[in-house]
C-alpha cells in the first residue's frame, strides 16, 4: 500500500478504519447509556461529521466558530456544542447568526463571557444555551470549585437571552472518583437553587473506554478516536490497525547506513510529542526512530536503515488532530483503493 | 498596540521591522562580498520575496515546488534555488515547467535523484543546473565526504540535460573551520577533475552574523532573519524589537491568580520548541511562561498573572517559519497601523 498515484507527502485517511472507529465507540456509548457528541476538530470534514451523526451521535462539538460554520454548510448537521469562551463583537455576531440556523450550545467559565453572550442574545428570537465549564483537575479553563459552578449557573439562568444548559469538563486522564464527586457536588448545588442541570458533558479520547466510570457524565465528547494515533496506541487505547490517519512519505536521501531522510517534516507531522519519544511510528518498521524534524524533512534512524531513495513509508503520527490540520487536502482511501482528495474544511481560518 | 480591529488569534507581520531586517542583512552581505539568496519558506509572501530581490538578493531559495510556483506567479522573481532532492514523475514534470519560465537551480545528494533529473531534462531546451548537497556536520541530507561530492559532481557533469552548479550545505551551528575545510577540499577535488565550481551555498539564520567566517561560501541562504523569533533572540542574533512576526491573542479565561488562558494554541503557535522552555515570549511580560498548548488554547503562568478576560497579549513565537504557515492569512502592520490581511501563498500545499 504505497499508492504510487499519490504525490507525497500526503495525509491519508482510510475511511474503512474511520467508520469502524465511529461505529465501535457509538456501540460503547449506546451500551453505557451515554450520549456521544464527537469533536470534529480532529477531522474537520463535513462528510465524517455527517457519518458520526448517522451512526447515532446527538450532535457535534466544535472548538471554533469557523469549524461550526464549515460543518453545517452542507446540511445534515444541526446540533453543535461550541466548547469555548466566546468573546468580542465580531465573534458574537457570528455566534448569533449560527444560533439562528441550528441548535447551538456554548460554554462559559466567567462572568465577563456570560455578560458578552447575554448582550448579544438579549434580543434574540430564542435564548442561547450556555454550559458552565468546570476545571475538574486538568488545569486549563473552567471554574475552580463546585460552588463557583453554581454561582455561574445562577448568573446564566438570570441573564437575559441565555438559558443554563448544564456542566462541561475536560477531565484529567484517569480523574475517576474525584471528577465524579466534583460534578455531583456542583449538580446538587445548582439543583438546590432550583435550576435544572440537563447535561453533564465529559470528554477525551485517552479515557474513552473508561467514560462510564464517571456516572455523572451524560454526554461524551471525543475527537481523536475517529482516526486514532501513536499517542493513543501508546496508551493502549487502540492498535495500529485502528489508526485511520497516516502520512505517506518518500525517502529522498539515504546519507548513511543508519539514516534516511523523508519528505515529511514538521510542516506535515508537526512537532507535537504528547510525551512520546520521536515524531511518529513507521508502519512495519518498529526499529526506526524519527529523531528530528525540520520543516520539510524528517530524519529516520535505525541500526540498519535498509531503505533506498524513492522508497515510500507510512507513518502514524503522534497526534492525528494537528496533522489533519496541516494540508489543504487529505486523501481518502479504503484499504488499497484511493477514493480521492477531500478539502479539509475550516483549516487555516483565524476563528 | 492591541489592534482592536483585528479578530484573534492573528499572526501579525510588522513590515517596517521586516524591511529593516532585510536591509540590515543585505548590507552585511554586501560588506562581506557574499551573495544573498533568502529562503522564502519563512514568509511565503510574493511581496516580501520581491522586496528581498529589490534590496539586492541574487534570487530566492525555496524548499518546495509549490513555493517556487507561488513566488514567481506575480512576476518579479526569476531566479530560484530549490534546495531539495526532487523525485518522481509528477514533481519532475512541474520542475521542467518551472525551468522553462525562470532560472532554476536544484540540488541532489545521490545518484538516483541525478538520474531522475537527467531523465526529465535530457530533451529540455537548456540544461538544468544541479548543486551537490553536502553534509558538513548537520546530519540531515548530503553526501558524506568531499570525495563523494566530487564523484556526484562528475556524475552530474556527465549526465544528459544537467549542468553542475556547485556545492550546497546547511552547516551545523558554529561549524566554522571544519566546514571551511570540508568545502575547500571538495572544491579542489572537483576542480582537479576539470569541473568548475561556480557557487558554494551556505545558510542558516542562527549563524547569520558569522557567515563570513566560512570564506569558501559564496552565496548565503537564510529565512528566519526576515521575521526573527524567540529562538534567534535566545541565541543573541536579534532583539525583541527586531521581531517582525507576533501572534495577537485574547485572554479568554483567568481561572486562578497565577493562570490565564489565551485563544492561541498549537494550531497557531505550533509545538516547535527549538530547545527552549515554553511556547513563546509574551511581549512586555517576561515573567509569564506559556507552559502548555492545546490545539486552540494556550496556558500562561506567572506568580501574579495580572490579566483580565478580554485583555490582549502579543507573543513572539519560538519559531516564526512554522507559525507563518498555520493560517491562510497574516495581517500586515506598520507600527500601530494595520495595512490589512495578506494571503500566505503556497501554504497548505502538498508539494
Amino acid at each position: 500500500m504505497t499508492f504510487p498515484e499519490i504525490d507525497t507527502p500526503a495525509v491519508l485517511v482510510d475511511l474503512d478504519v474511520a467508520e469502524a472507529n465511529i461505529d465501535r465507540y457509538q456501540a460503547y456509548c449506546d451500551e453505557h447509556g451515554l450520549k456521544l457528541r464527537p469533536h470534529i476538530k480532529t477531522h474537520k470534514l463535513p462528510s465524517l461529521a455527517k457519518r458520526q451523526i448517522a451512526a447515532g451521535a446527538v450532535g457535534i462539538t466544535c472548538q471554533k466558530i469557523s469549524e461550526a460554520e464549515a460543518m453545517i454548510a452542507e446540511g445534515g448537521v444541526d446540533d453543535v456544542l461550541l466548547t469555548y469562551n466566546i468573546l468580542g463583537a465580531a465573534k458574537l455576531a457570528r455566534l448569533r447568526a449560527l444560533a439562528e440556523r441550528i441548535r447551538l450550545l456554548v460554554v462559559a467559565d466567567n462572568a465577563i463571557v456570560v455578560e458578552g453572550l447575554s448582550g448579544a442574545f438579549a434580543d434574540a428570537p430564542a435564548p442561547l444555551t450556555v454550559l458552565v465549564e468546570c476545571d475538574t483537575g486538568a488545569g486549563r479553563c473552567g471554574v475552580q470549585t463546585p460552588d463557583d459552578a453554581a454561582d455561574l449557573a445562577a448568573r446564566i439562568d438570570a441573564a437575559p437571552g441565555l438559558r443554563f444548559g448544564g456542566l462541561m469538563t475536560y477531565p484529567p486522564v484517569a480523574g475517576g472518583a474525584a471528577v465524579q464527586d466534583w460534578l455531583e457536588t456542583a449538580k446538587t448545588a445548582i439543583e438546590a437553587r432550583g435550576i435544572d442541570v440537563p447535561v453533564v458533558s465529559g470528554g477525551g479520547s485517552p479515557d474513552m473506554w473508561a467514560a462510564h466510570d464517571i456516572p455523572a457524565v451524560t454526554e461524551y465528547r471525543i475527537g481523536t478516536y475517529i482516526y486514532n494515533d501513536r499517542s493513543l496506541q501508546a496508551r493502549g487505547v487502540c492498535g495500529w490497525d485502528d489508526c485511520a490517519l497516516s502520512v505517506l512519505a518518500t525517502v529522498v536521501s539515504v546519507p548513511t547506513g543508519d539514516r534516511a531522510v523523508i519528505d515529511a517534516g514538521s510542516k506535515v507531522l508537526t512537532s507535537d510529542l504528547l510525551g512520546l519519544d520521536g515524531h511518529g511510528h513507521v508502519l512495519g518498521r518498529p526499529d526506526i526512530r524519527i529523531t528530528v524534524l525540520s520543516e520539510e524533512h524528517g530524519t529516520l534512524h535505525a541500526e540498519r536503515i535498509g531503505l533506498t531513495v524513492g522508497d515510500r513509508v507510512r507513518i502514524v503520527p503522534n497526534h492525528a488532530c494537528v496533522v489533519a490540520n496541516m494540508l489543504d487536502h487529505v486523501t481518502l482511501t479504503r484499504g488499497d483503493r484511493v477514493e480521492g482528495p477531500a478539502p479539509v474544511a475550516a483549516r487555516g481560518q483565524v476563528w
